[in-house]
C-alpha cells in the first residue's frame, strides 16, 4: 500500500479476508464500522475532540457478535482460531488443513477500538473489583497498624477501666437504680384514679409531670451528690432516661385514649364500631410488659410472636458476649493509647489535632459499629424474643442513609418512633410548622444526650448538646447537596452517594472522635483539679 | 385484656380498627399475617429456631402495600397520619375532624417484623453505603498517614534519585539506544532478500535469530560493561526488549506469509479469492510504522483512525505529566523512607518484615496504578492518536479479574497478543498441550522480566524470574478456589469475588512490596560492597 490514507482503514478486513478468509463476519463489521467512523469524522467533526469517541460509541453499540467472538477468542487465548474454525464450518465449503490454524499471519488488530478508560461504558460497568481492592487495602492498612500498635505497646488489658476502685463506692447509684420502678407504679396509680374519675384531668397532668420530672431529676441528683464513676453514672442516666421516655409515652397515650373515648361517646356515628372496654383497660399487666419491652411507645397491647426460640436466644447471647469483649479490647488497645497521647483538640497544634482525630476515627468507628450491633441488633432482639415482642424493627438500613436526616430517622427506631408519636405529631397537630417541630425534636434529643453524657462526666460544657443541635444545619446541608448532585449528576456516582459519603465523613471521621477527645480531656482536667 | 396469649397477636389490628379505624388495610394484612405466623409456628415448627424466621419471610414476601405505606409514612416521619388520611378519603363516608390526626393512641407497633440484619433480605439489598464507608475510611487512614509522614520527615524532594551524577556517565547507553534502530533495518534487508529469493529459508531464519539475539545481548553487554545507573539501564533494557519482541513478530509473520503464499500458489481451490501482491508487500513504510506503533504484533497494515485530535492529545499529555509528577512524589515521599528504614525482608524479625511489607504495600499499589494509567492508558493512547493507530485496546478491565490468569490476560494486551500469536499458538499448532504452552509463555515472560530488572540492578538473584514463574501455581490456585466458591457460594459474595480478592492480595499486598524490598536491599548491599 503506497500511502496510509483513508482507504487503509478498509485494508485490514480485506487483508484478513484475502489471507485465509479469516473471521469473515467480524472483519466485515470491522471494515463497515471503520469506514463508518471515517465517514462520520471526515464529514462531521474531524479534528473536533469527541468526534472519534462518539463514532466509536456508535460502533460499540452495534457490534455484539464481533465482541462476543473476540471474548470467546480471548477465553482460550487464541485470537485467530475462532475465525478459521468458523471458516471450516461454513466457509465456501473449503476444508482448510490443520496447518492453517493458529497462523501468525492472521492480523492481531482488525478493528478500531477504544481503551476501556476512554469509553463512557466504564461508568456503566460493575466495579466489584475496586470494591474488593478497597477492602483488601483496608485490611492491609489496619493489619499493619495493629502490628505497629502491638510492637509499640504490647497487650494493654487492665480491668481497672471497667471495675475501678470507685465503682465500689457507687452503691447509692445501684439503690437509685433499684428504686426507679417506683415511678411507673406511681403513674399507674394516677391512671387508675383518673380512670375512675377520682381526680380531674388537670391534676392528672400535673401529677404525671411531677412523676416524670422526679424520675429524671432524682438520678441526676444522686450522681452529682456521690460523685460517681463515669461508667456506672452513665448506666444509671441511661436507664433513667428510658424510664422517663416510657412514662411520658404512658401518660400521653392514656390521656389520648381517655379523650378519644369521650369524643366517641359523644358522637354516636362513630360509637358503632368501638368496643369501649378496650379503651378503658389500664391493666397493670400491660404497664409492666411495656416497661420491660424493647419499645418506648406505650400501647395496651403489642403484636406478639408465638414462641421463644431458645437455641436462637443462646446463640445471640454468645454473639453479644463476644462482641462486647471485642469492643472492650478495641477501647483498651487502640483508643486509650491514642487518646492518652493526644492534646486537647481545640488547643495546641492544629495539624497534630487533625492527625489525632483521624487516627482515632477508625477505632471509634469500629467500636461504634460493634456497639450498634450488640445493643440494637443482638440485645434488643434477645429481649424481644424473651418477651415474644413481635415488632423487631429496632433500626433500618441507616448505613445507606442518603442524608443526615435519614440517618437520624433510621438508626434508632424506638426513639424515632417515640419522638414522632409524642413530640413531632402533637406539634403538627397543634399547627406548628414542620421545620419548627423538627427543631423541637432535636432539642429534646440534644437535652437528653447532654444529660446522659455530661452528668456522669460531671462536666457541663454542652459538647453533646451542641453536637446534636449541629445536626440541624447538617440535615439542611446534606439535603441541599443531595438535591444539587441529583440534578447535576457526577458520572460515576449513583444518586445519593454524595449525601451518604458526607454523612459518613461527619458521622465517623469527625463527629465521634471529636466528642471522645473533648470529653476525655475535660474529664482528665477535672480529675487533675479534684485530686 | 386478661392474658397475653395467641389471640393477642390479633388485638393490635382490632385495636387500631376500633380506636379510629386506623390504617385499615395494613392492619388487615398485619393481623392476617400475624395469625398466619402463629398458625404456622404452633402447627409446624414452634421452638425450632428458624421457624419464626421462615414464617416471617413468608409474610414479608406478600406484604407489599403495607410496607410501601409504612415507608411513605416514614418518609415525612408521621406514622399514623397516612392511615387516617386514607380513612378520611375512603373510610365509610365518615369525615373525621382534623383533631383526629396524629393521635398518640394510634399504635406505633402494628405488625410482627424482623430486624434488617436478621432477615435474609439484607444480602439482596445494595450496600452502596458500606462501599462509601470503605472509601471514606481509606481516605481518613491515608490522609492521617500522610500527615504523620509530613510531621516526621517534612518534604523529601531531591532530584538526585532522578538525575544522579552517574546518569551523566551513561552516554554509552544513550549511544546504544540510538543504535538500536539498526536491527529493524537489518531485518528488513533480510526480508527483501528472502522475498526476491536471493537467500534460502534456513539462512533467513538463521539471520533473523542472529539479529534478534544481537538486539538483546548488545544492550545487556553495554549496561554491564559501563556499570550504569539503575534508571537509565532499565530504560535501555525496556526499549531493547520491545525491539526484540517486534523483530520476532516481524520475522515470524513474514515467514508465515511467505509459506502461506506458497501453499496458496499450490492449491488452486483457494487461490481464487487471493490477491498475491498483498502477500508480497514487504514495504519499508509498513516496517517503520510497525516499529513506532503501540503494538508488538506485525501486520502489513492496521486499522486507522481518520484524524488526529490535537486538543485531546494535549490534554492527555498534561495528564501524563501530572501523574508522572505524582508518581515521583509518592516514591520520594512515601516509598523511600519506608524502604530505607526496613531490613532485608528475608532476614531479621518476621513481625517487623510483615509490618514493613504491609506499610509499603499501599504506596506501591498507588504508584503501580499511576504507572499503569500513565503508560498503558495515557502514553499509548497519545502515541496511537499521533500515528492514527486504530486499535486502542491496550488493556481490558483487569481490576475485575476473577483469577490471576485473567489478570495476566487482561492487563497488558500488547504483550498478551504477542505471546498468543508468536508463542502460544505455534505451540498449540505443533501439538504441544495447552498447559505446557502456558508454561512456556510464562517462562519467556519471566526471562524478560528478569532481564529488564536484574541487568540494570547488576544483580542476578532471579527474584523477578521466580516472581513470574510463581504465577503459575497462583493461576492454578485461584482457578481452583474460583470454582470451589462458585459451587459452595457464600451468601454475600457474588461469584468471582473470592478469586478477585485473592488476586488483589497477592498482586498488591504481597507481590510488589516484596519485590521492591528484595531488590532494594540487594542493590544497597551491592553498593556497599562496590564503594
Amino acid at each position: 500500500m503506497a500511502n496510509p490514507s483513508e482507504q487503509e482503514t478498509l485494508v485490514p478486513s480485506s487483508d484478513s479476508v484475502s489471507f485465509l478468509r479469516h473471521r469473515p463476519n467480524s472483519a466485515a463489521t470491522a471494515s463497515s464500522k471503520t469506514s463508518l467512523t471515517s465517514d462520520q469524522n471526515s464529514a462531521t467533526d474531524c479534528g473536533e475532540d469527541s468526534g472519534v469517541d462518539r463514532s466509536f460509541d456508535a460502533g460499540m453499540r452495534n457490534r455484539g457478535e464481533a465482541e462476543e467472538e473476540m471474548k470467546a477468542a480471548a477465553e482460550d487465548g487464541v485470537e485467530c482460531r475462532e475465525g478459521v474454525a468458523r471458516d471450516e464450518g461454513k466457509g465456501a465449503g473449503v476444508a482448510l488443513p490443520a496447518s492453517f490454524l493458529y497462523r501468525a499471519s492472521a492480523p492481531a488488530h482488525w478493528k478500531v477500538r477504544e481503551s476501556p478508560l476512554s469509553s463512557d461504558e466504564i461508568f456503566k460497568q460493575s466495579h466489584a473489583g475496586l470494591f474488593n481492592l478497597c477492602i483488601v487495602v483496608l485490611i492491609a492498612v489496619n493489619g499493619r497498624l495493629m502490628i505497629e500498635n502491638l510492637m509499640k505497646y504490647g497487650l494493654l488489658i487492665r480491668a481497672g477501666f471497667w471495675f475501678s476502685s470507685r465503682s465500689m463506692r457507687d452503691w447509692p447509684l445501684l439503690m437509685c437504680c433499684l428504686s426507679l420502678p417506683a415511678f411507673p407504679f406511681g403513674a399507674f396509680a394516677v391512671e387508675k384514679l383518673a380512670q375512675h374519675k377520682f381526680i380531674t384531668e388537670p391534676l392528672v397532668i400535673f401529677l404525671h409531670v411531677l412523676l416524670t420530672t422526679a424520675a429524671i431529676i432524682y438520678p441526676v441528683f444522686v450522681i452529682l451528690k456521690f460523685d460517681s464513676a463515669v461508667l456506672s453514672g452513665f448506666t444509671l442516666m441511661f436507664l433513667a432516661s428510658i424510664v422517663w421516655l416510657k412514662l411520658v409515652s404512658y401518660a400521653h397515650t392514656n390521656y389520648d385514649i381517655r379523650t378519644l373515648s369521650k369524643t366517641i361517646n359523644k358522637d354516636d356515628m362513630c360509637s358503632s364500631s368501638i368496643d369501649l372496654d378496650n379503651l378503658k383497660s389500664v391493666s397493670l399487666k400491660s404497664l409492666v410488659y411495656f416497661m420491660v419491652a424493647p419499645t418506648l411507645c406505650y400501647q395496651p397491647s403489642y403484636p406478639r410472636t408465638t414462641c421463644i426460640r431458645k437455641g436462637w436466644v443462646i446463640r445471640q447471647l454468645i454473639k453479644c458476649l463476644l462482641f462486647t469483649g471485642l469492643m472492650g479490647f478495641m477501647i483498651e488497645q487502640y483508643i486509650n493509647p491514642i487518646v492518652k497521647n493526644s492534646q486537647h483538640p481545640l488547643k495546641g497544634n492544629l495539624l497534630n489535632a487533625i492527625e489525632r482525630v483521624l487516627k482515632l476515627s477508625v477505632p471509634t468507628l469500629y467500636v461504634w459499629l460493634c456497639m450498634f450491633y450488640c445493643f440494637f441488633h443482638l440485645w434488643l432482639n434477645i429481649l424481644a424474643e424473651l418477651l415474644r415482642f413481635g415488632d423487631r424493627e429496632f433500626y433500618k438500613d441507616w448505613w445507606n442513609a442518603k442524608t443526615v436526616e435519614e440517618y437520624w430517622r433510621m438508626w434508632n427506631m424506638p426513639v424515632h418512633k417515640w419522638v414522632i408519636r409524642h413530640i413531632y405529631s402533637p406539634c403538627i397537630r397543634n399547627g406548628i410548622s414542620k421545620g419548627f417541630a423538627v427543631l423541637i425534636s432535636f432539642f429534646v434529643s440534644a437535652v437528653f444526650h447532654e444529660l446522659c453524657v455530661a452528668v456522669p462526666c460531671h462536666i457541663f460544657k454542652f459538647w453533646a448538646f451542641i453536637g446534636i443541635m449541629f445536626q440541624i444545619p447538617l440535615v439542611i446541608l446534606t439535603k441541599y447537596l443531595q438535591n444539587k448532585f441529583r440534578n447535576t449528576m457526577l458520572n460515576y456516582l449513583k444518586p445519593g452517594q454524595v449525601g451518604n459519603m458526607i454523612f459518613w465523613i461527619f458521622f465517623s471521621i469527625l463527629g465521634q472522635p471529636m466528642c471522645v477527645l473533648l470529653y476525655y480531656h475535660d474529664v482528665m482536667n477535672r480529675k487533675a483539679r479534684t485530686d
